[in-house]
């Protein structure tokens, strides 16, 4: 029989706490950061921070290995630490980007920006289980509701489906990307309109996960995903959300958008469901069928009595600009009207935090058709 | 200027990805349990798993360490590999167990018990978020709500409030307790009463957990962080509970209950205010202050005729037991009318999933005085 000890009683008897803690991540008031990290064997550590390009790491005779960055501009960064070749969180930090193929801990240099937590009215976060027949699996998805939401308002709030990236699950757009801290922020200084933001699982066929990250680059498996994740969008979760929140139903007052994978689905969906949705956004849009006339068939010109907003934005240095900018061009061509925004930044979520600052504060804006 | 590549897109180029991906934990049709990590240069990797002894793993000649456990009984085992000295989560492993002091990897061997997700009606969780006028700080709690729940039942709904432990947080009684799965399959089952469960941020003086884990054993400071969260909880959280939800205000209707240090503000709270809660639970309660007869100087015979129930459990094999038993004695010698309940386990969630299966059974099912 092993009697076990609470880790508060005895740490000392503990062989691994028994090693003096690390203060990592470090952020100083310049806003550089030290990261560190104990491993008294490995022969190469890398720091890898999102947006950045890796970095070594310096061992000193504790075998501690750390870095400090250049000042950061105040931001959430996901980073790893690569220790011969394995990609490891920071055991310093309880701070975590969680995700289903890479999970990430996360440095906050603090300062300005609608992701911080502010004095304001906050919103409140629903987390619904149900049981999907599309599917065919136990899965969840989140509400946000405005602050001071009232379920006999009227008129009824309009809705954001917002859609995560591959990879990311239920939670990314709130634990990595927080939408509801953005939108408390923007509705607090009258920069948006209070709105629910309903936050799904993006995957209509989850063994497009199973096979490492090979699955999104799959088209037929890929389509399937995109088929399924639409059909349990419109028929489980809008029924489920407009069932039980005070929503207005009608296309005026339903936005879909998303980022990466999402981004592409939220234009699979919306751009094929114009009689369900007014307001499409996608940011950095990727796993996209380029075959633009075959994924948004009957799309054309007359779309544009019918589109309040179609909002496309990518970062520069992000490896999918090039398709990105190709769907501009089509929907140029195509005579259908949209913003096409290059803003700074990579593939990263500190660009898809400000994009839906943007896109938020854009929507259900104008007035109705 | 870096061009970044999303991962999905190419996963080859990135030197950590070029890597064979690793199947950890593989969990074998027997429910033995196969845990793999790949650190070329490590000399000793050791396996940590929630009530085992940490057990040495072998390295293969491709740098993968590995070991196989025995048939495991079916259900969720917290875990790190403890790589020369330092835990790490499993990076081949989505599943975690949140926590502000040591992250942990999570496997799961399924099979039958009240924490598996089953095909029956599900409740919804709802977070909050607000400034604690008391503590200083932005925090958060998450309420459960039972399936069909209805705003306008009568009568209201009771509630529980369950209480984490030290180093947790607010999210800890969903993420690794599944507090809302087993309440979900115990509703379905009428083995338990519809009712809320209010999970709080544990923490009066959140600097407790800032000086490693020596806080919980600073009297004085511990002494503060319980005031303070008695205070929270009573003048911030129930009111807002009470605003917000359709749920009854009566001490009959009213439980307090939590896990280790929680079980510890449990009996603080509750057995100081039995004007507002009738049932109170304390599971491994540590940071106890075991003068009993200064932390609870009214409690006496005269409690019985307002305790409903006042239900103590410890594991058998938890460095705990023996204040427990000390308590169990001086409620005896108190003559407080008690339950006190030695189970099979140590200081670990799966006696405390059982212990919540258990006490959430019991509550507001008898007749009121």
């Amino acid at each position: 029989m092993t009697r076990t000890i609470p880790l508060f009683l005895a740490a000392a008897a503990l062989p691994g706490l028994a090693q003096p803690l690390l203060k990592s991540p470090e952020v100083h008031s310049d806003q550089s950061v030290t990261f560190r990290f104990r491993a008294l064997n490995a022969k190469v550590v890398l720091l890898d921070r999102e947006g950045a390009k890796r970095a070594p790491m310096q061992q000193d005779e504790r075998g501690v290995w750390s870095l400090t960055t250049d000042a950061l501009e105040p931001d959430l960064y996901g980073y790893t630490f690569v220790v011969d070749g394995t990609p490891l969180i920071d055991p310093s930090n309880p701070l975590l980007k969680p995700n289903l193929l890479n999970t990430q801990s996360v440095v906050h240099v603090p300062g300005a920006g609608p992701w911080e937590a502010g004095d304001v009215p906050h919103g409140i976060l629903h987390r619904h289980f149900y049981k999907s027949g599309v599917v065919g699996d136990q899965r969840d998805f989140y509400v946000y509701t405005p602050p001071g939401y009232n379920p006999n308002a009227t008129p009824p709030y309009p809705v954001l489906y917002l859609l995560h990236g591959y990879s990311d699950d239920a939670s990314g757009w709130t634990a990595v990307g927080r939408a509801h801290v953005i939108l408390d922020n923007l509705i607090a200084q009258s920069k948006a309109k209070p709105m629910l933001i309903v936050m799904t699982l993006g995957y209509g066929a989850p063994e497009i996960l199973s096979n490492g990250r090979r699955g999104i680059n799959a088209p037929d498996l890929r389509q399937r995903n995109y088929d399924r994740y639409r059909d349990a969008l419109l028929t489980e979760v809008i029924p489920q959300v407009e069932n039980a929140y005070r929503v207005a139903k009608d296309r005026n007052s339903r936005a879909i958008a998303g980022l990466s994978m999402g981004g592409a689905e939220s234009l699979f969906v919306g751009l094929n469901a114009l009689d369900r949705f007014a307001w499409i956004g996608a940011f950095s849009s990727g796993g996209l069928n380029e075959d633009f006339n075959a994924a948004y068939p009957a799309l054309d010109a007359k779309a544009n009595s019918q589109l309040r907003l179609l909002w496309i934005a990518c970062g520069k240095d992000d490896g999918l600009i090039g398709v990105n900018r190709k769907l501009d061009e089509w929907l140029k061509a195509k005579e259908v009207r949209h913003a096409f925004t290059e803003t700074a930044g990579a593939h990263t979520w500190m660009v898809w935090r400000r994009n839906l600052a943007q896109f938020a504060s854009l929507l259900f804006q104008a007035k109705p058709e």
